[in-house]
């Protein structure tokens, strides 16, 4: 087992090399473009650890490493288009630099390409792979669909939250490292289990940046705190908190999600009180420690040594402090 | 073997099965809507036939069939976004009855089905269809991206002409027959033989198109006659033009194809007038020819018997007479 920087060199030397220097250059530089805007690699870097984890070696999973890596960026390209968003990553996106036509039809060639490298593996290694990446892919699709459906609707329960979260960001996770998992040939059992810890680590996460973006240290989060808030976002803070209001202050903090006040200052202090007052601050806590600790527990179930279980506790609690 | 019409009905039939009933419906409604709207499904009757020619059933592939046109939806879908196309098929497009989001999205989906659509072989017979599939779906990536290079470039050759032409519309008439040859388990070189000829024959059937749009018979071509020439489109005819025209007739030509008069019934006569007198339609026609000949040709070296090798070229020529 390397460290995680050792993981990620490992990963960052694979995928300079994997530049694309085809024709037409209007279809791959836009692609070479959001591959090299960096980000930490962590899911790349997840499904090596896992092949390391089941006694394969990291080198055979780089291809399937740099797969869910091109996917990832697949959808970040076309999320970008549709959040009409100017920036990714501190860097203009791709709709923005080229135009919207670009971002879609590179996107759709990286989406073709993260399947091209399942070809380096054996006609069955390729179709797990392939079968698990296009069930993951396609459950992307549906949690974009559902996030883009909540905004317009007002009865979102938090079962159908936790759902949306899950498919849009937490099973692509639990795919990484399962995909490891099937390199190093491990069995059904163990990959079922390595790909629940990280789906569960990823529900995790993603509840604790919906807490974060309320409560963070803007120093240290890395986007802007309260940018839920101003936007309006119905997170499982705010459900939570419509959950535990009495109808007075139901009333008031739906209002206070559809408005538009220029003193965002005031309206995200508002936000934060209903928060902690009804409870959901301290029930979004208790579900992120829920979510973790169901990861830790799957990983006793695991056929690999305690010392490997150790290192994805360790990854796991690194993950939660934020600190990889 | 059926008869074309037979092949069409045993398609729709398992198309209407596949109706996508899944949530969110937000993302596959519009996928259903555009499956649902019609066409004369040439291309997945074509992975049928070839898999009776090949002594397969046509029925075992049925699901690469429907792949074929899944995928074949799914760039109709995204390519309306591009070209800001409002009709498809004599219907409102997906992203006009929705909007760009939803087109973008519901794309995305279509094109992870398509893949999806090959779980139900072997893993053998999975990575030889997939493999092909994204070779066959990038090199269209590609010809869509040459297509919006061409719009600007004013130094177009012949060949890069027929590349683009051959990765946007022909490579995927040669994937949809050879993927048939495929699930019959057809020698390497059959399924060489059978593509080489779906492709021949999908380039001479698009450079019939750049044809008839000039010189076809408003009542039975489908299309606006003239459409290429009111639009500027630099087709084979065009490009021909220019390369058989004086420099005089040059700048003449390239002005009319920079211009966008009220009056486009002289533009229209004007064009057709530069295209016969400098012999370019003539050596439309004779390309035509030449590939149907090429395709044609390739169906000797195939190890089936002559009544099929028959059958194969009465289809190649009722495409190319457009009765089919």
């Amino acid at each position: 087992m390397l460290s995680i920087e050792k993981y990620q060199d490992a990963f960052i030397t694979y995928l300079e090399e994997y530049a694309i220097l085809n024709e037409p250059r209007g279809l791959y530089e836009p692609i070479d473009y959001i591959l090299s805007l960096g980000g930490k690699r962590l899911r790349p870097v997840l499904t090596l650890m896992a092949a390391d984890i089941f006694n394969g070696h990291y080198q055979s999973a780089l291809n399937a490493a740099l797969s869910i890596e091109v996917f990832h960026n697949f959808s970040l390209v076309h999320d970008d288009i549709m959040d009409d968003a100017p920036l990714r990553r501190g860097q203009t996106t791709v709709h923005e630099k080229w135009d919207i036509n670009t971002g879609i039809l590179s996107g759709d060639a990286m989406l073709i390409m993260a399947y091209q490298l399942f070809e380096y593996y054996d006609a069955a290694t390729f179709q797990a792979l392939a079968k698990l990446f296009s069930k993951t892919a396609l459950e992307v699709c549906e949690g974009q669909q559902y996030d883009v459906d909540f905004e317009t609707r007002n009865d979102v329960t938090i079962p159908e939250y936790l759902k949306m979260i899950e498919y849009k960001t937490a099973v692509l996770v639990g795919a990484a490292m399962k995909m490891g998992a099937i390199v190093a040939n491990a069995s059904d059992k163990d990959q079922h289990s390595i790909y629940e810890f990280g789906k569960n680590l990823g529900i995790a996460f993603q509840l604790q940046d919906d807490y974060l973006d309320a409560f963070g240290d803007p120093k240290t989060f890395g986007k802007q705190v309260g940018g839920d808030i101003i936007e309006n976002k119905k997170t499982y803070l705010y459900l939570k908190a419509l959950e535990f209001s009495n109808e007075t202050d139901k009333v008031e903090l739906s209002e206070l999600f559809a408005s538009n006040p220029e003193d965002v200052v005031t309206k995200i202090e508002v936000a934060k009180q209903f928060f902690v007052s009804s409870g959901s601050a301290q029930a979004t806590k208790e579900a992120i420690e829920n979510y973790t600790n169901k990861a830790f527990r799957v990983l006793e179930s695991l056929h690999i040594s305690e010392d490997k279980k150790d290192i994805l506790k360790t990854f796991g609690n690194n993950l939660m402090n934020r600190t990889v």
